[in-house]
């Protein structure tokens, strides 16, 4: 069968989160739920299903330094450190390079690092269902699929086949990837019953994933060959950083999995979020009888369906309704919920200015 | 005709220019507009009708470093402190009880020093109107009169008589004094003409002052009274101590002004406003295309009619409207601009948790 790893995937930039999340912090990093921060929070989770030593991170280089101070326990060989960031296919590429050296028959489950998974039995029932189908079916990739509980315009979606391939399992053929819809189309997908989230998790023997990438991503794959002949040598690290940069900017779903007929995905019903907003914290933090959702000292008077997160000083509130209102020590954001998407721009904005201080 | 006295009335709060006025720090010492605070734009603007031996300030004892900090040239005897603020007839009965000692023909001209006077130069000439009639008609308080030009419910008005006393001067008899009005008799008091706003502004004899303080408030010219036999002893602080917070908070409009048949009111045109609240900063000052007023480090999207006013941290906003923003260091208020007024609520839920921090 060979061995089961877990890929955290913990290069993100999380810049909807800012000012919170800042180039030398990113969201990933951050407590913005509960004590642990949400890598922190993905790497104990795992551990229900995979022993530490079978936990790979990667993420930007520097970041290094913070994910050790994080996860003190993982195994310095066990986190790798892209030049840059990619997108998935190059950081799944690398890993899976790696771990198909370790083990040839390794199977892989990749995990964004920075995602909102509330239930945690179910999560690594689904989990391990999926381990098995990549394992016992060689040629699948498989992918897990939320159950959705809303027409939500800000997730891509899974059309799945009509029934499971099994009887036991919620496993399902994938008809086809679908981009984020407009409310129209997500009401038509919920109400056929027969589309879920795409979770961005997703699961495959180490071999064949890089098959696929030869197949679908043929530059991918010839960057990846060329990193492969220095592995273990002097000069690996410098191969990485001339190659690495080099190598396509691309998705996993948009570079591989929307082209692969085989693809199956997994039914998945465990309180997930992928927490791509202000706006999608508030929704999973405790509000009070107004519907705001307070971190920090707050005073406030008529304050309504607000996102209160004050780092360092006090937030005073009065006669507001749905805005995110975010305090750090040098920066304080007040914007409209529903528009919280839209922060990257604000942050854009700031790069064109050229003023690093406080990207 | 006795001598000239301004008296600069600095010991207000400011409690709704919180959180940037603060208990160590009120609206009268900062800098809200230009770089002078408003203290010393009042005692700067009077310079052109008083010579600074005879401009007077009186604070609170607790703000006396800061006065003295902000007007390094102000005599020390022209520096009057309130053990505490008891509102402004104890205040300005103190300031008379001093300068009737000084010259008993004095002339005070009272003023609060957190008010914005945009023109000098018609000030001036008002002010020297109302000197003049104060020191002709020994018998009459005289009041300053705002031309109004919105039927503001923010502010007490004065009906005048019909007709002038005199035809060289916009000089009337007051009616009487009206407190805040609803908008229905705003735009009433607008229309028949004869309505002034209270500026806050009186003239009068230190003499007579304190004659009517003797008439209308016996209580305080009782204290006034005792605490004049210890004026230039050695226990003159120790009996200011004892006797002030004694004496009723009262003031000089409702105590005094209502209840005087002989009043006269100058009409003043220059530009005023009591700045009572954010929402009248933000009037005030210069605007965007979007009417959005900015002091500090912004960057914003869709950022309309807002007042966004920094300290020390950048104000990133997106998709706001009607929005007062104040960062300091340990606090950020936001707040409904239309309510503004209500700010000092907040403060008082500060105060009643016990939490002086940010007061």
């Amino acid at each position: 069968m060979g061995t089961r790893y877990a890929v955290i995937m913990a290069g993100g930039k999380g810049e909807r989160f800012w000012p919170r999340s800042r180039s030398r912090m990113p969201k990933q990093f951050l407590s913005l739920l509960g004590e642990d921060s949400l890598l922190q929070q993905s790497y104990l989770r795992l551990q229900g299903l995979f022993v530490p030593d079978r936990i790979m991170v990667v993420t930007g280089r520097e970041y290094l330094a913070l994910a050790t101070r994080q996860l003190p326990d993982l195994r310095p060989g066990n986190l790798l450190a892209e030049p840059e960031g990619r997108n998935t296919a190059p950081c799944i590429g690398l890993a899976a390079l790696y771990l198909h050296r370790r083990d040839p028959q390794a199977t892989i489950a990749a995990f964004p690092a920075d995602h909102l998974i509330k239930e945690k039995e179910p999560f690594l029932n689904c989990l391990e269902t999926g381990l098995r189908f990549a394992e016992a079916q060689a040629a699948s990739l498989v992918t897990i699929g939320i159950e959705p509980t809303r027409p939500e315009t800000g997730y891509g979606y899974i059309e799945r086949e009509e029934n499971p391939i099994s009887d036991d399992f919620p496993v399902f053929r994938v008809r086809r990837f679908v981009e984020k819809p407009d409310l129209e189309r997500a009401i038509e997908y919920l109400r056929t019953g027969r589309f879920f989230w795409n979770s961005g998790i997703f699961i495959g023997k180490a071999a064949l994933i890089l098959e696929k990438i030869r197949e679908h991503l043929p530059e991918l794959y010839r960057g990846l060959s060329a990193l492969e002949a220095y592995i273990g040598s002097p000069k690996e690290e410098e191969a990485l950083n001339e190659i690495f940069p080099s190598l396509p900017a691309v998705s996993v779903d948009y570079g591989i999995l929307e082209k692969e007929p085989n693809t199956l995905v997994v039914r998945g019903d465990f309180g997930w979020d992928d927490l791509g907003s202000w706006a999608a914290l508030a929704e999973w933090s405790p509000r009070d009888s107004n519907g705001t959702a307070v971190c920090g000292e707050h005073v406030g008077i008529e304050t309504t369906d607000c996102l209160v997160y004050g780092q360092d000083a006090l937030i005073a509130t009065l006669g507001v309704k749905n805005l995110v209102i975010v305090q750090t020590p040098d920066v304080v954001l007040v914007c409209e919920k529903s528009r919280s998407q839209e922060i990257k721009n604000l942050v854009q904005m700031l790069k064109d200015r050229k003023d690093i201080r406080y990207l």
